[in-house]
């Protein structure tokens, strides 16, 4: 099944027709990272920009698997072409991502205008795999209207996939008191749209106070002029609310679109991704340059007490 | 409060006679990114080596803090000093410890022999900050014969976690199904001693021999002569099976000992820490060597669609 370099050019344009297989493959060559990554990310520079990314995040339980399988069905209503990418980012393994929740995504399995991909790789420099923002490309190429980019894990991921997308959507539910507590400041600073889901249960008014006291106590958002994340209540098993979290989606697309903040993101996104490339760059290079053999010394040297990590990093740069 | 950095060798000698005041201070140093912090590191370099660092980990539920207290007082029982880290990397600001928890250990509070701290910070490049090994080398510094640290997070920060300590040891309790699946094999993996907690609930022998069977599947458990975990049952609360927990730790240090496991993972995680450090020095260098202005500019031709981030990323490398 191995394909050579010189089809990337015939994937990238078969994949901006919308072929799944295209698609699915050009994935398959940036998450493994292979040989023709680069090839692939040249080839798919002049095709992005359409895409709104929308980021979901939450705590276990929640709902958030039922939230993006409500919400795909919502924007296929609206005749809008979506991508799915499900991450999780504990695995530093390939090839484990949970995919049980990914059951209820099978509604859209078969739907041509729906593409649906699990990545669980994650990068070497702790965080994010590099692969995902490359996955963003291939299915902004593909002409995506909205990618949905849905994380696995919990904590450390949320503030990252954030850093990923245009839009963050943070669900919560009644009765998971130590989800918003576990949310912290730094999600709901982060967040541009809250969704109290399960909101048919007891208490759901309490998380929507809750989030807008919380909102209250100061912020990004409470600057004059600031985007105020709406909150919009759902019960995503029966798709009640979920039009309206599509309306939050476009009123805030539209505003960052009218701010300048749309630009302003995904420079910053850009940038942050260029950085992290230049940093894997020089990574590979300190491996080249000083072998195993000197980090090693160094790194006897630092367990013997006989300099510190930090000496020992600035011989390693001067090395270089 | 603020001390010139002349105060370091003072502050290590004290730290060195387990002085609190001394070891507290110091903490806040490495962790504040301070300008002395490579003062820090230099003056703590030839007191490292002594204690057993213990990472305890485990999904939310199953009775973290409460193991990691009772531990904390079977080893004060046994006359050895211990340090407690209690790292949530899922928050990029500081100051946002989750704290709840940490009430749990105020049985502990006034034990002069025994020194606790919570760390909310996390690095620049994602992952767990610098600063964790840094506090670590200041707890061994004050001859703490072991020093556990425990993280709020879950998933990634789990496999972070294990790589900065001599022995990983993994909380699981009856009634997380999802907690164990969540663990993945990776987790499975990295443990070196299961903790089964709340042993006295119905299915705690099952989740003993899920844990004994997902062993079996292999990875490196298997392979002859290597350690392989003991599955220790608990009632945490009570401070039940926590002697045994204490003798597997002991046991495992031993066979690292006579392996030359000890050595290995203290070099690995050295020769980690070196490179991440001068990683961070390299980052830093980009942005004085370029400005923001370079980066911003390629960000911009990224977005624009000129090029693609990893040929600006070339660039970028290039010129430095």
């Amino acid at each position: 099944m191995s394909r050579r370099a010189g089809d990337v050019p015939d994937l990238v344009r078969r994949a901006t027709e919308a072929d799944p297989r295209a698609v699915a493959r050009l994935i398959s060559l940036v998450e493994n990272d292979s040989p023709v990554l680069r090839e692939v990310a040249a080839a798919l520079a002049p095709y992005g920009g359409h895409a709104q990314v929308v980021g979901l995040t939450g705590s276990p339980g929640v709902g958030k698997s039922t939230s993006t399988s409500a919400i795909v069905t919502a924007l296929r209503a609206a005749g809008k072409r979506v991508g799915v990418l499900a991450v999780d980012p504990s695995s530093p393994f390939s090839g484990g991502a949970l995919l049980g929740d990914r059951v209820r995504m099978q509604d859209h399995a078969t739907d041509p205008d729906v593409f649906i991909r699990s990545m669980a790789s994650r990068g070497q420099l702790g965080g994010l795999s590099a692969a995902v923002p490359q996955a963003l490309r291939v299915l902004d190429a593909a002409r995506c209207d909205v990618v949905l980019v849905e994380t696995v894990g919990v904590g450390q991921a949320e503030v990252e996939i954030a850093s990923l997308a245009d839009t963050t959507l943070l669900v919560v539910a009644p009765g998971f008191g130590d989800g918003i507590q576990a949310a912290k400041a730094g999600i709901i600073e982060i967040a541009d749209v809250f969704v109290v889901n399960k909101a048919d249960r007891d208490g759901a008014d309490q998380v929507a106070r809750d989030l807008r006291y919380m909102q209250s106590l100061g912020g990004r958002h409470s600057v004059p002029g600031a985007w105020r994340p709406p909150i919009v209540k759902t019960v995503a098993s029966r798709g009640e609310g979920v039009e309206d979290v599509l309306a939050a989606l476009q009123k805030h697309c539209a505003w960052m679109a009218q701010h300048g903040e749309l630009e302003r993101r995904r420079q910053a996104r850009a940038a942050a991704e260029i950085e992290a490339i230049a940093l894997g760059t020089v990574q590979r290079r300190f491996a080249q340059v000083h072998g195993s053999a000197a980090l090693s010394a160094a790194a006897e040297r630092v367990v013997a007490g006989e300099t510190d990590p930090y000496t020992a990093a600035d011989r390693l740069v001067e090395a270089l």
